[in-house]
Formats: C-alpha cells, sequence, structure tokens
C-alpha cells in the first residue's frame, strides 16, 4: 500500500517523449551561442570578413558534431519509446538519466574539440557517447523485462535494437582506443561511424553494420 | 454571464502537460550553461587538462543535483496530470505558479551549492523544494474538489498522492531542520532522500517511504 | 492553382500548439538568466548572504511580473486554440505574430521594471500589452470569419471571448493613462488588474471584471 | 536482417514534428537574448531612455527578420510533415538536416545585419535559406519516392509544394544576385519576398506567386 505511488507514477510515454524532445532541442541548439558574428570595427573589406567567417568554422564544426551524436541518440530513443506500449516510474528515471547524458553532450564535444591533441578530453568525450549507449541499452532491457514493450514487438525487434547498440559501443570504443597511437585518428575513427550512421543507408557505405 | 469566460478558459491537459515539459526542458539544462571548457593557454599537458576537468567537477554535481530535484517533481506532476480528466483555469494558475517554481530551482541548487557552510543558503533551497510541494498538494487537492480528475480515480490512489507529497516533505523538512546542527547534515540526508525516490524501488532501500 | 499551396499550408492545430508552448516555454524561463548567485568572495557572514539575497529580490518580482503577463496570455490562447476545429495559413501568420509578442515580454517588463520612474518604459510595456491584446483579438475574429471555429462554439462564446479581451485591455490602457499623474500608480493599477485576473475567481475579488 | 534496425528506426510523425517545433520555438528566442535594457547610469532623463530604446530598434529589426524567415519554413515544414503517413530513417535524418540549417537561421541573420554593406555577409545569409529550401525539397521529393505520403495527397498537391519551393527559391537567388549591383537592393528584395510570402493572400500583393 505504501508503494503505490510508485506503482502509478511515471506511466506516461507521451510526457516522456515530450521531455525528451524538449531537452533534445535545448542541447541541440545550445552550441549555436558560440557562434558570434565578428566585431564590426575589426572588419574593412570583403576579405577581412572572409577571413573572419573562416575563423568561426571551427565552432561550426564543432556544433554538426554535437548535433550529429545528438541526433543518432535522438532516433535511437524515439525508435525505443515507439515500441513501449507505456512507461513506468523506474523506466522514466532511466531516460532521465539518459536525458542528463544528452545535456552533457554539447560540452564533451566542445572539450574534445578544444583540446584535440589531448587523451583525457577524447577519454572524457567517449565517456559521454559510452553512458548514452549504456542508459539507452539499459531503458531497453529494463523495458522488455517489465513488459512495457507492445504486445507486437517480436523476438526479433528486442535484438536487433539490442545488437544495434552494442554493434555501435564496440566501434565507438574501438575509435577511442586508438588515441592510445594518436587522437586524430581515434577522432576520425569515430566520426566516420557516426557520419555511417547518419547516412549509411543512402550511401551504402559499410552496409553490414 | 460575465465570467462566462473563466468558465471555458485552460481547460487543456495536454497544453498544461506541453508548457511544463517545455519549462522542465529549460531549467532541467540551464546549469550546463556553467559548464565552460577550460582556457586552452593554461593547459600544456594530459595532467593539466585532468586537474581542469576535475575542477569543473562540483560544477556537474550541482547540476546533477538540480536534475535529480527537477525530475522528481517532473515524475510527481506527470503523475498528477496523467490522473485528471481535463483542467480548468484555476488549476493552470495553480501549474503555473508550480512552473515558476520549477524554474526557480537551478538559482536555489546553486546558490545552496555555491554557499554550503551558509544556513541560509540551505533554507532558501529548501524553500524553493517546499513550494514546489505545497503547489502540486494543492493543485491535487483543487483537483479532487473540482471533480477534474478521471472517473476510475478510487479514494486510494487520491489519498496515495497525498501521502506521498507529506510523506517527503515531511523528511525534506527534517532533513533542513538539522542546519540547526550542520548544513552539510542537512543537505547529506535531503540528497539521500531524493537518491531513494529516484532509485528506491530498483534497489529496495527505504522501502517503507 | 498557383495559390494552391496557400490552401493546404499551416492547417495544424496541434503544430501551433507545441511551438507557442516552445516559444512561451522559453519566454518564460528567459529572466531566470538574470538570478545569478552572489560573487563567494563578497560574503562572510550569514547576515551578509541574507542582505545579498534581498538585493537579488527586484529581479525576482520583475521576473514574477514577466511570468504572470504571460500565464495570462498563455490562458487565453489556449482558450482560443481549443475552441478552433483547425488552423490555416493566416491564422498561423497571426498567431506567429503573437508568439513574436510574447518573446518580447521579458525585455519589455525588465524595462519597465528597471525604469520605473520613466513616463517612457510604461509605455513600451503597455504597447507590449495591447500588441498581445490586438493578435489575440484579431485571431479570434479572423477565426470565426474564416470559419476555423469548432462547429459546437456558440456566439456566447465568440462573444465572451472578444468581450474578455476589450475589458482587460480597457483596463491596462486606463492603468497606463494613470502615468499622467505618476508611473507608480500606473504600474500598481496595471498589476492589480493582472493579479486580478490571475487570481480572481479564486479571491472573489473584483468578481465583475 | 542486420539492416533490421534501420528499417524499424525513425517512424514517428509526431516526434519529428516536436522536435522540431522545440528547435524553431529556441532558435525563434534565440535573438531576443541580444536585447539589453540600457544602463540605467547613462539614462537621466525620459528623452534620453527614447533615445537609448530606438539605439534597440536596428537589433529588434534583425530578431524580426529572423523570426519572419524562421516562420516561413516553419510553415513549409509543418505542411509538408502534415502530408505524411509516417515518418522513416532516412526522412528523420533530412529533417535533422533542416533543423541543424534552421538554428543558424539566427546567426546569418546577425552576420547580414551588422555588415550590410559586405556581399560576403549577404552571400553567407542567402546560403542559409538556400540550404533550408534545399533540404525542404529534398525530404518532400524523398518522401514522395520512399511512399511515406499519405494516401489521398495527389499529384497536384505533391507539386504545389514543389513548386512553391522552387518559386520561392528563385526569387530568392534572383534578390541575392542584385548584391552584384548593391548589397541594399539584395537584402531589400529578399525582405519583400519574404514579406510576401508571410502576408500576401491577406493584402492581396503578387498574388501569382
Amino acid at each position: 500500500m505504501l508503494n503505490y505511488y510508485n506503482r502509478i507514477a511515471g506511466q506516461s510515454i507521451e510526457r516522456l517523449a515530450a521531455i525528451s524532445d524538449g531537452v533534445f532541442a535545448v542541447a541541440m541548439t545550445l552550441l549555436v551561442l558560440d557562434l558570434h558574428t565578428p566585431a564590426a570595427e575589426a572588419i574593412h573589406s570583403e576579405g577581412e570578413l572572409w577571413r573572419a567567417i573562416l575563423a568561426i568554422a571551427p565552432r561550426l564544426l564543432v556544433y554538426l558534431m554535437s548535433f550529429l551524436t545528438l541526433g543518432i541518440f535522438w532516433v535511437g530513443q524515439q525508435t525505443q519509446l515507439n515500441h513501449l506500449e507505456r512507461s513506468d516510474r523506474d523506466l522514466s528515471w532511466l531516460h532521465l538519466a539518459f536525458l542528463f547524458s544528452v545535456s552533457l553532450t554539447p560540452f564533451s564535444t566542445s572539450l574534445m574539440a578544444e583540446f584535440i591533441a589531448y587523451r583525457v578530453a577524447l577519454v572524457v568525450y567517449w565517456a559521454n557517447i559510452l553512458l548514452l549507449g549504456i542508459l539507452l541499452y539499459a531503458s531497453w532491457s529494463y523495458a522488455i523485462r517489465a513488459q512495457l514493450v507492445k504486445a507486437d514487438v517480436t523476438q526479433v525487434v528486442q535484438q536487433a535494437f539490442k545488437r544495434r547498440v552494442i554493434g555501435a559501443q564496440s566501434l565507438y570504443a574501438f575509435g577511442a582506443a586508438l588515441c592510445l597511437i594518436n587522437t586524430y585518428w581515434a577522432l576520425g575513427f569515430i566520426l566516420l561511424v557516426q557520419l555511417n550512421y547518419a547516412l549509411a543507408p543512402r550511401i551504402g557505405f559499410l552496409p553490414k553494420l
């Protein structure tokens, strides 16, 4: 009886999806705040303005990377929630933890971009991605265990989702390990994997992933 | 007749849920803005970068605490709204007041973290949590009185919700009172209660709460 | 034929409600960014912290006022949208203009609070509220004319909504005119009217409004 | 089998609409952050405050332009999504790319406004609008090809949408080309086209667009 509240709490998939879209939307746009127009005093010709814009380009790239990472996990979370019949209190908290990691992504991406030659920065970046993967996997496992998935979700779908997360995380971990050789190789590999997940079906690159 | 507008205003639970998710999403991500990458000039080795990241850790912890508090009240509000058939003007305003308190949470959490040895800061932090609890309780009481709850919501559910709020607030108040001895004890106790509400059913800790 | 796009554009009430909730949520939380924790160096005792918090109080009050104004118009817009069957391109643009004014509210409220003794600031503040009222009235009139309202919306409802906007705006205009005597009286009157709209049915104050 | 995840990923139109509304809401309000109240020390009379407010006016205008552009593309995207039966992974990514461009709009608009006499700034601004148009067109073409559109969407609707995008982009491109003569003419023309798209049906101006 005393635990009754826990049984009725947090059951709405719609609310979970809505707060997720809100947090993702804020996280996705957070790094736009770092793009500032150049100071007008410093610009006296078309050439100078062009060079000033080029100087902003690295930040734009970091923003793009952060958007890419968040996009991948947004699609992943959406796919999971689409297959759930309802939520419960524990699933809500697993997804809140996931959203916490989502909101850290712009920070860890910036850190990695700013200190691209440092292993520590790359490991922090990878730890963020790993955390996102673990929480997505954990929430899906929990949902299956707690019978929150829709009745028509077959074993094939259940396994496809798990295999996807494990496959992607293995590649990310391999990429991160490349930092033992060189952080640029590590980042390059991780970026390649991410681009593959975003574009693969269209360009037919690495189709077996 | 002249009061007719008031009778037809603010009836949508969906809109109330949507504005709530928006305000929660912004409030939940507000403290991420405090996480800045270290200045590149000051970093010359892996060790220095690592120490610079550790120096950010306290802010990350504050952010985590703020997220935790907001998560608890997000689950609480969602549970309430899930059991309502419709809203009305007064309920909308009670929830708007609740959202106002929600948006203050990152501020009061930061204040408490920055001045952890000061009783004033702890009392402000607790006052914020108390306000959230009062408004959640008041809106639920009002909803029952104004017959806005769904037909299938039993007395048991009605009481479970109220008991939960009162139980949690009693513990928070006891925790806050500990600041007469020591603010660290007070904060530690409050944090423990919050972690219990977020994790309890999974780890079976303090199951009777 | 060439105008065909305009006939099929912007028909979703749900999307209109969602973008509105997003803009309102951001606007409602914008002034929280102005609340900063006091500098730790300047605080050496409970008394000093208490005075530092009191020094923030005026900003909190401005935030509350901005939240109040936005809450009133959020309830107003929601009430309107609840009575619409569908939207169209023109209605979408009227509401986008409304949302533009919504996003200006934190600025005009801050301006008025900062320069409370200046008529110019009060007139800008009032102009913002007037614009919100005009756009809410215009979109409702348009919706009736374009037959976008639900079939069961009677003449009584149609008139109640219009009368509400006109009644409120008349009071705001009267309040603004008081600045010819004194800006404090003007602001006080406007605040009283706003509090009435937020609280009236509960405290029975000025029931005839 | 291994590609199974891609077949079940990203199918929710509702989630796509929700993340879009979130990103649009943040992007639409981003430039409000540039409106600061004048410093109180510098103001000693009604006249000075009035001039200080007028000094902010250009920023308000830039904000209005950014809001206008975003509004046009918000209506366009909504119209597209309204006609879709469901989404898939590729469509989600096309729209995520669209949202990335959406979030850049406040920046490119500011840049153009700050350096209004420079062709580089105008070209960047136009490139942003072009990118938005290309992605909206590409996602619609893809949706038709992948049979994601609703069954009742006729060829007429399909063509109307495409023609609209191409028509608008041709006018924007012509406007941008005017910068060979003069950037003011170019911007003026683009603004005129945008105002036409926002207001046209009401004022009957350029009805054939």
